[in-house]
């Protein structure tokens, strides 16, 4: 029997995307790299790997609905609906309860609902490895070759080479980091045995709750009573009341950071973008012949390049003369320019709208 | 008796304003620069200097009936249609011919509609000198002293103060001379002696008559034909039947170069604006602390400067980011982003689109 399973994170809410991404329909939900929408695209990644009643999807209540719609293939009760958004440690806290409750054995891969990877048929293979990796009782990391001092992501150390053997290498991690401050993304980055974590995990559901019960013990006692009331009577009452005190927590830092028999699988080769923001699509995208990338809606440029029109659809027409490297976002009652090389900053257009209470724009 | 009259010659397309000025909106119908539009601040313009009833209109039959709504105090009769483009030599003939078969001693005041002036004591000052030259049987012009090796203008070169005394100064023209090339430009930029040609004319209808007589003789034989049918039952007919076969012109070309006794009145000091393109708002408009021209609509700027952003109304919100020195023009149909130095090229936009047949953005 197979004990495989993915659990795929989609409540984000994506606000570096906006003002595409929005409070109603966060990035995952949005075809932003062609006709199917990020999480489709999550999904797809897994066929011919997992059967669709294999995967489940953590979300939060507004979401479930438009998610739903975009997988009717998957059953409706493998989405499990935050009450509230707590952080990636409650999110997979609560998938792994729901799982080993269901199958003890369960092996889990947590997957991120809002990431590219652009080869396929190797990620299926990582993972196919990964999950034998954490059938051994390893915490299954992916690390992936930094380009830049990203100070977005946690990184991850090498040891040595595992000593089992496997059809793909796999190493000791030494040492775990969460996101660092830009000195110390500075100085990881020279070191050749850094990577980036991907955020995408593969674990046995039991190995990684003691990990819980290690480490983060009052989110271990919410979790254990969810799991005894999950698919009672009780299940949304004891869910509510467990889930709403606890503190909002990152996997990351919450777990990774002092957890024990972590291993990392190399994974560059997947060609991996988090699509963090607008500037990442010319990593995903491929520029028409001046350098432009051309999406949704018509467009005439005239001295024009490395520059990405995102439109508002065929009946609009973007003209751009004599500009380089800008971002135009074309969305409903929001225009956005930004320069390339200052797409970090969306979220904090956002960040200042959220105070001024401009939710129309949200 | 006055014998004064002012000609606003309000029938252009002004595609360089694109995408607010259109076919069915030309600049001269649009509040460009606060509520009223350009055409409506020509006419205030001659506000305590010349009654409504003075004041003609010469325009295309497809903006009459704006240009009517927009000033309901100038009589309808004062409207001239002109049946179809044919140049501002053809448009002034007309003019003259029809004030000088209401007034042998009509001075005629041509004015565009869609020119910016900051100084509007002053004008009307210069204006009742220049009536007062026009009326020695000058054919006058007013001179604005070149501050770029502009070619979208013709050039006055001046010559000696004339020997009649006036209440402003007043000069011989040397010559003049229609739009340069780039090197023609460039010199005559180096030259003291050379203004700018505003394209305001004051001169008497008989006299600038006997110098379409003398250099388009054509012309004024159809003009002529026009007049003695004009205010019959016979003018809609001869005026289509005579205007049509003219072959299109502008008075620079036809009537300036080689005009005898003209003379040009310096008239820099007015602030004058020919609001030829996006750009020329930055010299009329004033920008807030950051450098930024904002109108109509809402906009958030992150570091942004020296940027106009023309909105599409208070609903839509414009947010810029790391920007310099764009132009934005979020307008119906179309999304203009244009780097401010390459204003001018939004012409050539406009005629791509004409050859391209996309009347739906014209």
């Amino acid at each position: 029997m197979d004990h495989t399973y993915a659990v795929i994170m989609a409540g984000g809410s994506g606000t570096r995307l906006w003002p595409v991404s929005r409070k109603k329909h966060p990035k995952q939900t949005l075809p932003l790299l062609g006709n199917r929408t990020l999480f489709q695209m999550t999904v797809d990644r897994l066929d011919g790997f997992l059967s669709k009643d294999r995967i489940f999807i953590v979300t939060a209540k507004e979401q479930a609905e438009v998610l739903r719609g975009q997988t009717p293939e998957i059953p409706q009760d493998n989405f499990i609906i935050e009450p509230d958004p707590r952080g990636t440690a409650s999110v997979i806290g609560l998938a792994a309860t729901v799982l080993a409750k269901k199958d003890p054995d369960a092996v889990m891969i947590v997957l991120p609902s809002d990431h590219y990877i652009r080869n396929v048929d190797l990620f299926r293979l990582v993972m196919r490895v990964a999950v034998d990796v954490a059938g051994k009782n390893y915490l299954v990391t992916l690390g992936i070759t930094p380009t830049s001092p990203a100070t977005g992501y946690g990184y991850i150390q090498r040891g040595e080479p595992l000593s089992e053997q496997f059809d793909y290498p796999a190493y000791h991690v030494k040492r775990f980091k969460e996101k660092p401050e830009q000195t110390g993304a500075l100085e990881m980055l020279r070191q050749i045995d850094h990577s980036w974590n991907s955020g995408m995990f593969i674990w046995r559901a039991d190995v990684i709750l003691k990990e819980f019960a290690r480490l983060m013990p009052r989110l271990k006692v919410a979790l254990d009573r969810i799991g005894v009331a999950w698919g009672t009577a009780e299940q949304e009452t004891v869910l509510r009341n467990e889930w709403m005190p606890i503190r909002s927590e990152t996997i990351d830092y919450g777990v990774m950071e002092f957890a024990e028999r972590v291993a990392v699988l190399p994974a560059s080769d997947l060609g991996w973008n988090d699509i963090g923001n607008w500037d990442s699509l010319f990593d995903v995208l491929i520029p028409n012949e001046t350098g432009n990338i051309v999406f949704r809606g018509k467009h005439k440029e005239f001295d024009t390049s490395g520059s990405l029109i995102y439109g508002n659809g065929d009946d609009r027409l973007v003209v751009t003369v004599g500009v380089q490297n800008l971002i135009v976002v074309d969305n409903g009652n929001v225009l956005l320019i930004c320069h390339k090389n200052h797409a970090q900053k969306v979220r904090d257009v956002v960040n200042q709208l959220i105070k001024q209470k401009e939710d129309r724009y949200l």
